[in-house]
């Protein structure tokens, strides 16, 4: 228990010390000895609160709105639930909406990583003024429907002076939007050796390594072999992202490697291997341009299953060793330990299992949106693709019912039980897109996969990707950000200061 | 060895499966298994390379100078040298030049980290494009100066898969500007738990340590005692960095800590900490500005001797207990290790001991510029200060010396023993800026502590100070970058995402 030992640390330090009264203002020189005393006094006061957490609302406050998680489903949320009718409380380990589109550019420095970050405060200003709202950097470990409760413990990471500290959060209405996590399918050395692309942190490591291995391959001395370990960019998936980090990665070869670099230019490769066809979900003929373009800006495609991964290499089923300086995994994602040890009815693929208004229908009170929940079997609805256009319109749709509840009386705990929720969700799916690198994207407008309607390929598509995006971006000054970023990269070219 | 390890299984690998002959063109879609092999045949060919480093330079090459370090002194003197008339190697652990005056902005988010980070290779191109020419992300390990050759050990933290690696480099001239690093005075814990601020890992280490303290303080349950303990920021040292970061830090303060965490914005403080007089090297009346303007914006001054440091408080010569969240040492600098091993005639303070031409007398065609030289007591000369610009003068000076050496064919090693070297290196003091926080520096424009000149303070000089640094960060790109940031931070406030 730090914060007591602190406690009894620092009032056996004033206590000794006795305490004069406060000055009345702070001294304009530096005064003698006595003064650091009276400079401190603010550490004298008060003792230890002994509040564990979030009490029940009472009923002068207003309705508490816990919601797990800062993804597309959270945030958009957060953005557009009514201040006035609800308290929120966002309970998440990080204070930020990573724009996950974008966050390939970020690898190779298209695009800056605070570009792409939005911290929860500027999406939603509340939780940061309104005495009953709250941002907690924090894990949620249980949820306690029967009481209305969950239990969570603050993420301390980089704090060599503070434990984790558990408390509790009452809440009236639960929203469960904690997401996915990357899916490896137990492919021994894959969580230990490569690199996922979900955080701003992973973008960071691998824009790091990339760096170091392209400086380390021109120390002399290293054989032409390792050169060329080194500088192997393997990247496992061949969904969007996979795809989009290749486009991204080849084109950083072109533009930034071959001039910043040119000593080790020869030896740079990118590799991209997947099980069954690259881009799945996309129309044939644009899936065809695709392979075209990315195989002209020089990434090789392999089609293999990964059976192993170690330090340097991954090892295919039929026994090729591909060996590699950086290992990016987008194999796309499954159920977290979290949402597994819930325990309620599970969707298809070890989801929460919702109803069509995206409540957990065997409890009161709570919701389930994003990638952490799917509709159950017994809705007769498919499972939604884990995307972000999903998670943004459930966010959106459960704002709006939870405003609709509150402004009708029923944001209380309990108090919407009987009350009638409205229209369901309905999800339309608006189109896919993916950037393949070099002013050229892909933009699949059809409804679903056996549908017709436009498809889009090449600079076009590749001018409405980047003005969809930028207007998606949240804040003015992450658009901003975004564009200047863009601008730099073309006049000047990529950042390649390894920081 | 894993460079060693890694060639046998790569070559055991290829050989044993017997490889095709490589494909004309990169095969446009997936193939079946064999064409993996064929992918991938770059990693067929050539035997390890057996060159330990850079031999010394033969007759059809330009001679090549070595040049140890990547701050003010190396960069401008990378800059400026005749990449006709040599080749340049640049051997330093960080790949980049940190624009220090403006790295104390980057702890609370006023300006971006890669804003003040200018990458070697923009400052000079011909080391990533001349085949002579090379950055190496290195430590100089020992100088052979009878032989005109060093040492030096690849820097390879973030890479699992590689040791460091040695290898030698002959020169022709070597430079070195290897810095100073923070001095402690040998207090204990110190070096365990401060932040110093020299680099841009320690601005971001400071950045998520102030967002990560500022989110735990809100949690419930914590003590205000604790809370307090958290949000103290102190800084020890009252020399212009100190008083520049702490003036950042209560400008943070005061805008956004008081816009986004409005729960926790009365727990904050800080408190500078010197032993003697702040700002010690400014005129009389700027420094009782900058004590009247400090305190004015909640900054607590406290002259105390530090005699411990520990992970949550540190302890004054007179027994008071200073608690702290985020501990920053700005004291000063000292000689590095690497300083004290060199077997070289030192100045006072430990620094490699220099003529008037920046030599190091005893030995040949070797200089030392920065804050790693000082003027041997022979020269009767003073040892200079530790700034940016004597730094930034005598690399100028000596890539003019060098150039007017090369043309007249004295850059192979020993070729200049018997000849001119030119004007001695002088130094003028051009004044001395330090910014205060809240659009306020102060600029001391005497050529001595002792003469007489202008002095200004408030906004003006905060004008003039932020227009001088503007147009001395030294690519267009990082200028306006640098511009922007102060707009952005104008306009929408600093970023508080904790990425």
């Amino acid at each position: 228990m730090p914060w007591l030992r602190n406690f009894i640390q620092l009032s056996a330090t004033f206590t000794r010390r006795g305490l004069p009264p406060p000055p009345r203002k702070p001294s304009a020189i530096f005064g003698p000895p006595p003064s650091i005393a009276q400079l401190l006094q603010h550490f004298s006061s008060a003792a230890r609160s002994t509040d564990p957490g979030l009490g029940p609302t009472k009923g002068d406050e207003k309705p508490r709105v816990v919601v797990l998680g800062s993804g597309w489903a959270g945030c958009r949320l957060i953005k557009d639930i009514d201040t006035k009718a609800y308290d929120i409380v966002c309970v998440s380990p990080r204070n930020h909406m990573v724009f996950t589109p974008l966050l390939a550019s970020t690898c190779v420095g298209t695009l800056e990583f605070r570009s792409v970050a939005e911290p929860i405060g500027r999406i939603q200003p509340a939780i940061s003024t309104e005495p009953g709202s709250y941002f907690f950097l924090a894990n949620c470990t249980g949820v306690d429907f029967q009481n209305h409760q969950i239990q969570c413990q603050t993420v301390t990471e980089g704090a060599k002076t503070v434990d984790p500290w558990n408390f509790k959060i009452a809440y009236d209405k639960l929203v469960i939007a904690s997401g996915a996590q990357a899916s490896t399918f137990g492919i021994k050395g894959a969580n230990e050796h490569a690199i996922f692309l979900r955080e701003v942190h992973h973008a960071q490591e691998i824009r790091r390594k990339l760096l170091l291995n392209l400086m380390l391959s021109d120390v002399p001395g290293i054989s032409d072999e390792e050169k060329r370990r080194l500088l192997h960019c393997v990247v496992v998936g061949g969904g969007p992202t996979g795809v989009e980090f290749s486009g991204e990665l080849s084109d950083f070869i072109q533009k930034d490697v071959h001039k910043r670099y040119s000593h080790v230019k020869d030896y740079i490769h990118v590799t991209l291997v997947e099980a069954n066809e690259i881009l799945s979900s996309f129309d044939d003929r644009l899936r065809k341009y695709a392979i075209k373009q990315l195989t002209k800006s020089g990434v090789r495609l392999v089609r293999g299953i990964v059976k192993d991964v170690q330090s340097d290499k991954i090892i295919l089923s039929d026994d090729t060793d591909i060996p590699y300086g950086v290992l990016v995994w987008s194999t796309g994602v499954g159920p977290s330990p979290f949402v597994n040890d819930l325990e309620v009815p599970k969707a298809p693929g070890g989801r929460i299992g919702i109803d069509e208004w995206l409540r957990i229908p065997s409890v009161q009170d709570v919701f389930a949106i994003g990638d952490c929940s799917g509709f159950l079997e017994s809705t007769g609805r498919p499972v939604l693709p884990a995307l972000a256009q999903v998670a943004e319109r459930q966010g959106k749709y459960l704002a709006k019912l939870l405003n609709r509840l509150g402004k009708a009386g029923g944001g209380r705990a309990d108090a919407a039980k009987d009350m009638d929720f409205g229209d369901q969700f309905v999800y339309r799916h608006l189109g896919s897109m993916a950037t393949i690198g070099r002013y050229k994207a892909l933009v699949d407008l059809r409804k679903s996969k056996e549908a017709k309607g436009l498809a889009l390929a090449g600079f076009v598509s590749w001018f409405i990707w980047r003005s969809a995006y930028l207007t998606r971006v949240i804040s003015w000054r992450n658009r901003f950000y975004v564009a200047i970023n863009w601008l730099t990269t073309f006049v000047f070219g990529r950042d390649i200061s390894r920081i």
